[in-house]
């Protein structure tokens, strides 16, 4: 039975998440898809870091996750303790390195960074992270392909619903036109909030409360997550080149509760619209607030769900629909990134 | 250049748009998939059968489609004309049977006698036709299995939107455990019509006027082409044996013109709902109308379009949403399994 080697950089909800899904499908990865995964180093910024070329018990792991005392990585350490994340990326003896640290939205650094130093020390990488995606898709594909490796990171854009892996795949043969969608989930449950007759800070509080929303939503509400999402289907999917500023977003703080309420009343609901295509040869993106009726798929998109459309060439049509997603999620999306990269592999 | 030899088998509208779309792509195929497809067969039963070792050029095969006489085959043919399909699938010099005659639901005869014969003479097998698949899923992939072939069928459920290639690749760390959706287009436009103030017999009427429903409409009306589709997910997908009787269909001739008022006036829709999925430890599944209301993903699913949503152990609810497809839609799920095909082999 083949082993693959996981280094794993970062390890908040994301991570810990990826790790307990490794433990649930141990078993699974083995029957199913012929390997035994290991992760032989964490290194994190807050909780320590530790390398251990036998692999670290995926039970200890998990089990050290859930007890309430403050998570210390360094008891997982067999080695002479590492300085920083980039001599953890130099001395880890994986096969492959999976990003799960904080979005930057503004450069993707330090992520980019980190994934630059894995891919030419000729690891695969995998990560979570739409920093590097939109900021580093071309050179770490060209940098990981160099030494035979692969880049993966479909949880980047709505968490592990298939989004890239089906372009590689299943639509291997159809031509992308265009997109549209929701796909940040926080403001998209902000104005469900409003339309249920909150205020936009009450809907922020609340969404606070449930852990949705940051400290400083500006992100979200600004509409930036959303930009960058943008940003990363357009340069992944259509070839394009863009950041985050380049989508100049408009987010949902002018929207008020006499326009929601106005809008309910013609049967309608606004929605922060997110779109990339070409139109009349000319490639054009946007994140604004928009009002959808009853005959859009965008109608029914509550809650911390989302949903793309795609044009191609061969459907007018083809929608993702993510309903209700959690960490689980977002690890699945490592997990079936893992997947696809060791079967690539062995092929 | 790789050269894959194609045979089809009927050549009714999905097999004309293959034949149109394989010429469309023809140059894209090559360049992004390193393979010229080539026609070295067609075999119909109204329109003549034609073999021709060096390939039928795309060009005239299409020319000949849209030209207004009566098309026959048999000008292609370079070879002693063949007595009949078996001995077609016998003759012709092809990789790959491609089948898309007419289903039987009951029986998925004479389509899977077909494909049983292509798969004993070692073709690799790829069908839109939802009887095969029904019917003989597992011994289809087992005598393709035994000569190192592949049985793929992506068209045969929700045209060419990717769903058993999303499983076969995306999907392959995730575990299935039930699925809802809209699959019968036929009588979603119905329904749709009725909701407008038509009675059951003029919308059928409407959908016969515009090529929708058949002569006998019953196989739409009574749910048996949703009941096939659901025993077709669930036997691929979710390991049952099931048969469209199985499945137990009840159509939407009891829903009336007064219902769906009623409905409306509740801010709810009906829709011919497809279920399937473990309960309890048991398999149940079902075809019947519901109510859905605003805050369901069906309830925007008007039209021919189609929609599942598939529940998974790592994510709730991952729904495909299938927007106006055209037989062109089809014509690329054929194409979607010959590139998978094409890229099986080359691993």
């Amino acid at each position: 039975m083949k082993t693959v080697d996981l280094a794993l950089l970062g390890f908040g909800n994301v991570g810990r998440a990826f790790a307990r899904l490794l433990l649930e499908k141990y078993e699974e990865l083995q029957r199913d898809h012929g390997f035994k995964p290991r992760i032989v180093g964490i290194a994190t910024g807050r909780h320590g870091v530790c390398i251990n070329p036998q692999g670290i018990k995926l039970e200890e792991l998990v089990e050290a996750i859930d007890s309430s005392e403050r998570l210390d990585l360094n008891r997982f350490n067999t080695q002479t303790p590492v300085i920083d994340s980039y001599d953890f990326i130099q001395q880890v003896p994986a096969q492959v390195l999976c990003e799960t640290t904080p979005v930057n939205p503004q450069s993707g650094l330090p992520a980019l960074d980190f994934l630059r130093a894995g891919a030419k020390r000729g690891l695969h990488l995998i990560t979570a992270n739409k920093g590097p995606v939109v900021f580093g898709f071309r050179e770490l594909t060209e940098l990981t392909r160099q030494k035979g490796k692969l880049f993966r990171f479909e949880s980047a854009v709505m968490d592990g619903a298939p989004i890239f892996s089906l372009f590689r795949h299943s639509l291997a043969g159809a031509q992308i036109r265009g997109f549209y969608g929701i796909l940040n989930s926080c403001t998209n449950l902000l104005l469900e909030r409003m339309r249920e007759g909150e205020s936009l800070e009450q809907a922020i509080a609340y969404g606070a409360s449930i852990g949705i929303t940051e400290t400083d939503p500006s992100n979200d509400v600004d509409g930036w997550d959303a930009a960058i999402k943008v940003a990363a289907l357009s340069n992944v999917l259509m070839g394009q080149n863009l950041t985050p500023k380049d989508v100049n977003p408009i987010g949902i703080r002018g929207i008020t509760p006499q326009m929601i309420q106005e809008a309910e009343a013609q049967g309608k609901r606004w929605k922060l619209l997110c779109r990339g295509g070409w139109e009349n040869g000319k490639f054009v993106c946007s994140v604004a607030p928009g009002m959808v009726s009853a005959d859009s798929p965008l109608y029914t998109v509550d809650g911390t769900s989302s949903f793309v459309s795609f044009e191609l060439d061969v459907l007018p049509g083809l929608g993702v629909l993510e309903s209700d997603p959690s960490p689980k999620t977002t690890a699945f999306g490592l997990l079936s990134d893992l997947i696809d990269i060791v079967r690539t592999e062995q092929a």
